[in-house]
């Protein structure tokens, strides 16, 4: 008989968005009138930028000819992408990428989710504590995380690196030994970023194990402070043991649109076998590109125009990062986070429980966020709004937290 | 130190389409002069019809708007697709499928290549031979295929069942027990197609061995006969015991733009698991939804507008493929294919070896098309010819072919 693969069956329920869409559900069945504001999930809201609606109109058009009709295009991407990504996100910062060390794919998502397919099952694998939790779900599909125990809301073979206040939230390097490393900054879901002097203590601690940091900035655009790097690779060494995953879905609102790249240089080998040509060869198999439209789309991203708009979509949503910031400090929270990041990860008053701030912020203030806990038991405690709303929408939310607090 | 996955090191360079390119390449440049015609890879050229252009064109719009503006999507696809796909690809065709059985992705390839992602590693894996490479390098990938041996161009742990002109190429049910069993009719690349009985007694047998069938039907849409099922849930009882991969690649031009879907039944179950809700819990862990703009193109091919269009395209494609069949039998050679598929498969005269005959068309006839034994060892004295050229140009290929055989 077909078996089945018995890691998926250890998998707890992902139940943090749908146990928030009862609450939400049932809180308006009981009150029809109010309005509910929405500060819980991590997805934008503004319309694509006139640039890339644009690119993609003139792409649907090619489309529609038989000049212009693009069929199978390379599974990594079209040079016009990459090349661009590489001049504009790389070289004109210094650092040296090649445009096939560059991979064009639908998701950070999908990538940060497959890139364990290249690695064997039995790496030891270090993740923080709250987490995108993408990271944990997908090792304990591949059966790298061992077995799930619902006491702790910890798997018996990952390495938690608890990230809390007392540590600013970059946890310390660990005193044992990890392989794959999976970084997230600017975070999700705590906002915070990391420094070059916190990063190069990882590239050290990673070359000298032998082990692998998976980078991942896909909030790098909304970075303000200039002693933040972009990219892990600003980082001496970080090319020997680092891959990098970015998206155009928070910098250019492609959450509907899908397009994203991960970096993997030449340099990161493991036993003589060089990373790039292992995830090439894992692209090229099973998986067949992003649209043409939407590749179009992308490089439009890197135009003059396209990139004063989606700075203006950026400083928008900054702006809001900061009203919500500056909002809770003034409703007596003690905030993190929204500085260089579209999160804000405030802690709940008096220690209350992640899931009883949130039902207070739904019902008293009519204003849906995501439990700290969520995102991991480090979390509990916690409570993340995003910036992503409308302007008016997240003054109004603000203000109506300063009332009930 | 990190671990890579020593199963990606197992795997032969796919060397297939390079070495044709580069076959090609130096034919141009020592015949600069020479005008080529490609039948080899199996891409689309006629552009996307006016229906799904329209209907990207106004996605495009709306994605410029607030209103209109669309952010992460349902993972498993819009509900407007996946109705649509039920009603006019199942219910009308008097087969009950639920939308929630229905998952749309990015492509045919990513799904047959994933698929393998939710079974366990020590399932006994059944392929054709010759194959579509991507359920072959998948399991080698995942570790089920043992190791590769050159001499033979077969994997050890993998049952390989011979396609031939002695059995139509319908390989009989193997007399061993198999789990997995990927098969795909109408067939790339053989081009042939199986009718009711055959594919009943693969769901006898998939239901007595408790296998599973992994179908992709991705060429369905070019079936002209009425005695060959589009589905494999046409045949009772296949709703216990096999998945479905369709696409809109060949179906509606999507090759550049990347839609497709999985159906799997509820009723599939594997010792106690659903494995509808197993691709379901990989598919939103691992995947981020379809383009928005990409789906509603995807939803106008079934509009009125959308059928009369995709059909006239399909029935140029297959003008050309019966005008390749008639000129090669001409031409004296045996052909299969063709009927059903986009694809003819030709016997080599006197038994030529596959990559000889390639070269000969090129350099003779400069014809391009692709060696059948790149598809598998069994492929060895076939090549494979496809239909989704220009007409004129096919013309012309098939009477340079006349000319020098």
């Amino acid at each position: 008989m077909a078996k089945i693969n018995e890691n998926y069956l250890k998998l707890p329920g992902s139940y943090l968005f749908s146990v928030i869409n009862q609450k939400v559900d049932a809180f308006t069945k009981k009150n029809p009138g109010k309005e509910l504001i929405r500060m819980g999930i991590g997805d934008v809201t503004r319309p694509l930028v006139p640039s890339v609606i644009g690119a993609m109109k003139d792409a649907v058009e090619e489309m529609g000819t038989f000049e212009g009709f693009h069929g199978y295009g390379p599974e990594q991407g079209y040079d016009f992408l990459r090349d661009l990504i590489v001049e504009n996100d790389y070289r004109k910062k210094g650092i040296d990428i090649q445009a096939d060390e560059v991979f064009v794919s639908d998701g950070a998502k999908s990538d940060t989710g497959n890139i364990g397919d290249i690695f064997s099952a039995d790496n030891k694998v270090a993740v923080c504590d709250p987490v995108y939790p993408v990271y944990v779900d997908t090792n304990a599909m591949s059966g790298r995380a061992g077995s799930y125990d619902k006491e702790s809301g910890h798997w018996s073979e990952l390495i938690y690196m608890e990230c809390s206040a007392e540590n600013g939230f970059l946890p310390p390097i660990p005193d044992k030994h990890a392989d794959l490393i999976y970084l997230c900054f600017p975070n999700n879901p705590t906002g915070m970023a990391a420094d070059r002097d916190y990063l190069k203590k990882w590239v050290d601690y990673a070359i000298s194990e032998g082990s692998v940091i998976l980078f991942d900035s896909a909030y790098e655009t909304f970075i303000t402070q200039p002693e933040i790097p972009h990219s892990i690779f600003e980082i001496e060494g970080a090319k020997k043991c680092a891959v990098e995953f970015r998206s155009f879905s928070k910098t250019a609102g492609f959450t509907g649109n899908r397009c994203a790249y991960t970096v993997i240089p030449h340099e990161l080998v493991i036993d003589g076998a060089r990373v790039n040509s292992l995830w090439n060869r894992r692209h090229t198999t099973k998986f067949n590109g992003v649209p043409y439209i939407v590749q179009r789309g992308a490089a439009a991203v890197y135009g003059e125009q396209g990139q004063r708009e989606i700075k203006e979509v950026i400083k928008y949503y900054l702006n809001n990062a900061e009203i919500i910031r500056g909002g809770l400090a003034k409703a007596g929270l003690t905030v993190y986070g929204g500085v260089n990041a579209p999160y804000i990860w405030a802690k709940t008053p008096d220690n209350m429980p992640s899931w009883d701030f949130f039902d207070r912020l739904l019902e008293e203030a009519n204003v849906i966020t995501t439990p700290g806990v969520g995102f991991g038991p480090s979390g509990e405690g916690y409570i993340r709004f995003t910036a992503f709303g409308d302007a008016d929408k997240t003054k109004e939310a603000v203000e109506r937290i300063i009332k009930i607090l």
